[in-house]
């Protein structure tokens, strides 16, 4: 990739990546990556050619990030979460020629390989910081790309437009969708978070968000790009990161609010290693207040993005405004929970009536789809022609996400399509509920789902983990409500209990619903 | 343009521009572009057509340089030091079909417009800071504009390669070629130099760049694409440009190295106002380490850029490695000199053989041409296909200036492909003989020419001219000169006086060149 070699050339030796005692000059980092690509050239891997990588947050899987587009190929990075046969459908329906695996998931890539009849050329990654595990390929990483001389490597990128990576959605239901991306937008997303974050050749990122997670939002091209340092991590563990932010200076990381959470909420003797200004951008949902506070509290500075694995990850930011520190919290944590303006790369963001494609007005009221259009969406589902094309009827890309657009222009996500409770009439949005109940002292987690109801058709039904079981009751909990929102929305049961979560940390609203529907 | 817009969105009340007491915010600057641009296209102006404008760094400008493109139309920006003759081919050749106009340029547009036949819309700019003038227009800007309703101004670009601007180059020799620039790469090279500069919203530019430089080598839309602030600036004053920087907390600015020069030459009780670091880029020559020293002494950082107006100004920037502050000025100023490296947002520039088009070996030794390609290169010379296809040939954009690669990857400068020195078989780089002549403490300015010589076919002769008249003599300025390089590179003649220049202030080698023949 190009902003590697220009990190290679204006600063060979500076620091490129650190992972544990292992360190990286940017010299070695595009030379390692070069390897890579000519290894794979030399196995017949190239342009328009799969490579699938299930991977931690390790030099190699930003080694992959780079050698593998350099050839052509298209870096399938696969969320390390799923199981076998989601796994299996994932390297048959991307038809990847190679898999490089870290030896940590030989047991379910060993089960996923045992679904497949093509045979893969399987290349494992022996990290001495891993957990071990079995080696299941012809060759280990550092011999793979060991027996190739950079220079081989060949450049094959002829088109902007060419596919750089794929990256398979979640889905709540059904199979994932494989969202192509192309090197335009992965170029243009990597520069757009390099100015919206602020990150320069002196910035020190932690990777605390997986690099599985559409490509790490960009930031592995954005950081290269801005020649800054990668701080690689396989997990994400409240001590490891606090001591890392310490020991390696760390300046910038990314999580969803759930990191947040975790770091928040992890013994006050690790918290005290954090001692500076950290920039930390969350999303997949809005922060809640309770979560901005305590991270401020430890010297974060939170930034609110938003975006979908279909726009490479974060499409627009939540740019605080000038008067917003001198706001009380709660008021200040209601707007940094907007999802705020568009990119400086994209080329718009806004809130349609989807029915009539008529813009809606911008009172911070009317609740319509977000919209999104530019070129950091991504070219389109793989093999899967009819969800393009509903996703990118009328010339916009659909979100499915449902939110207002406030006087200021700033864009307000009120609920997902299929989450939006409509109970006698009024639409109720399920984020403004949990954001009430996880601001009840007492609660962890947080999750609001319909309950069929024969008089108001739905009713809001809350799921909540305490912190502490028996911290709080059925009724303290709805009473609280009570005093916080308007009366139709508020649940009119509370069940307790851990939540059932996605393998990207996405609380399973569907799995909620079934359980809303039962009880 | 959608980063006005952006802009005008996220920091509706940020100060946008100051020129004087007038003060616009974001929103006043969107909304004033669009009026512009719905007043023209009342007036039948839209897409394709030719908008030209004889303007200083003033609001106006900055409006003509949104409200234009907003309407699918052609800025193009004439330089103000242009004779009646070559407005009027200009005006002519780019089939303007509006002239916007300050009223102290009156007298010479008064010249070139009873030169052309067709009738133009004539725009009278009335700015108070100017010198007066006659208005010769059919109307006032302030009235034209008051006449549209912004909300009227359709957003008719529809392309990325649709064509922006239309700038023509100087010109030693000859007509000047018109450059047309798209979309696509203005928008990239103004990312690129907000990127490179580090430009904010914190930032506050002061217009010390005229903008008709290459569209304020897309400062224009740079500084808007930040939120950061325009200072504007109609002509260069050093006494102004302290009492600015003071007044109005400059953080960036650009400037030819004259420019520079002229800052580091203002009296000693104007320095006294420049209190703080600021950044300043400087271009289109190679800033002498005089200057650099100097511009330091008073808490300027000085940033070194090299572009030409083919590549939207700045392509290259000579990005300092972490151990030049350790260095001596000399060494550091010599390192500095240098063109660096491509900008972020270009594909790449190197050093070729041009007959071979083979890339030289980089070794800081063997000279050949310096080309660039990537999407901030203009689409061509308007009507001139046979210019435009000699620039472009092999795939790359021929600059006709010959350097060298340094082992590091960084370029250098040697010289215009045409005025490069052959003596006795030896290559002398004009620039590299300037440099030792600047570095003389009598010298002011100094430009280094070929003179035909029966026995070395030639050899260089320098023009010089003396902070104060009799500083030095021939024999001197040789002497010292035989100290500081190779003998068949000391001038054997020196040229005492000023130096003629072209309308863009670079010193016309071509003439001296006559005078060194006769001489």
């Amino acid at each position: 990739m190009s902003f590697l070699q220009r990190a290679a050339t204006v600063r060979p030796e500076q620091c490129a990546i650190v992972h544990g005692s292992r360190r990286y000059t940017y010299r070695e980092f595009w030379n390692r990556s070069r390897q890579l690509g000519a290894a794979l050239w030399a196995n017949g891997i190239g342009r328009g050619d799969c490579v699938a990588i299930m991977a931690t947050n390790t030099p190699e899987m930003l080694e992959a990030h780079n050698g593998v587009p350099l050839i052509g190929a298209v870096l399938n990075s696969l969320n390390i979460r799923l199981d076998a046969t989601t796994l299996a459908f994932i390297l048959e329906h991307g038809e990847a020629k190679v898999l490089i695996t870290d030896r940590e998931f030989s047991p379910v890539i060993k089960q996923a390989l045992a679904k497949i009849e093509r045979s893969l050329l399987v290349i494992d990654i022996d990290d001495e910081l891993g957990k071990g595990g079995e080696l299941l390929g012809q060759s280990d990483y550092e011999t793979f790309i060991a027996s190739a001389n950079a220079d081989d490597a060949p450049n094959a990128i002829e088109d902007e437009w060419q596919s750089i990576s794929l990256l398979y959605t979640s889905g709540t239901t059904g199979n994932p969708k494989g969202c192509v991306y192309h090197h335009r937008g992965a170029y243009l997303n990597a520069i757009g978070n390099m100015t919206t974050m602020g990150v320069t050749h002196q910035s020190r990122y932690l990777w605390t968000l997986p690099m599985f997670h559409c490509d790490g939002w960009t930031f592995t091209w954005g950081v290269t790009a801005a020649m800054g340092t990668h701080v690689c991590l396989r997990q994400v563990d409240p001590e490891l990161i606090f001591q890392l932010i310490e020991r390696e200076d760390v300046t910038h990381m990314c999580g969803a609010p759930i990191v947040l959470n975790m770091l928040a909420n992890a013994p006050t003797e690790q918290h005290k290693r954090a001692t500076k200004n950290v920039e930390i951008a969350t999303g997949g949902a809005a922060p809640p207040s309770s979560v901005i506070e305590s991270m401020e509290a430890l010297g974060f500075n939170v930034t609110h993005l938003y975006g979908l694995t279909e726009t490479y990850g974060p499409a627009t930011a939540c740019i605080p405004q000038d008067d917003w520190p001198q706001l009380e919290l709660q008021q200040r944590s209601t707007r940094m929970a907007r999802q705020g303006v568009h990119y400086l790369t994209l080329e718009g963001a806004a809130i349609f009536n989807s029915d009539t494609m008529e813009r809606t007005p911008t009172d911070g009221q009317t609740i319509g789809e977000l919209m999104i259009r530019g070129n950091t969406v991504m070219k389109g589902y793989l093999k899967n022609p009819d969800a393009t094309n509903e996703a990118f009827s009328d010339g916009w890309f659909h979100t499915g996400d449902l939110g207002v657009q406030h006087p200021d222009g700033y864009i307000e996500i009120k609920d997902r399509a299929k989450d939006i409770i409509i109970s006698g009439g009024e639409n109720v949005s399920t984020l403004e509920v949990e954001e009430v109940l996880y601001r009840h002292p007492a609660v962890l987690e947080a999750a609001v789902v319909a309950k069929p109801d024969a008089k108001w058709g739905e009713t809001p039904c809350a799921f909540v983990t305490l912190h502490k079981a028996g911290g709080a009751t059925e009724q303290e909990i709805i009473d609280y409500c009570r005093e916080h929102m308007a009366r139709f929305k508020v649940p009119k049961h509370v069940v307790f209990g851990p939540l059932p979560k996605t393998s990207t940390g996405k609380i399973q609203k569907f799995a909620l619903r079934d359980v809303a529907k039962g009880s």
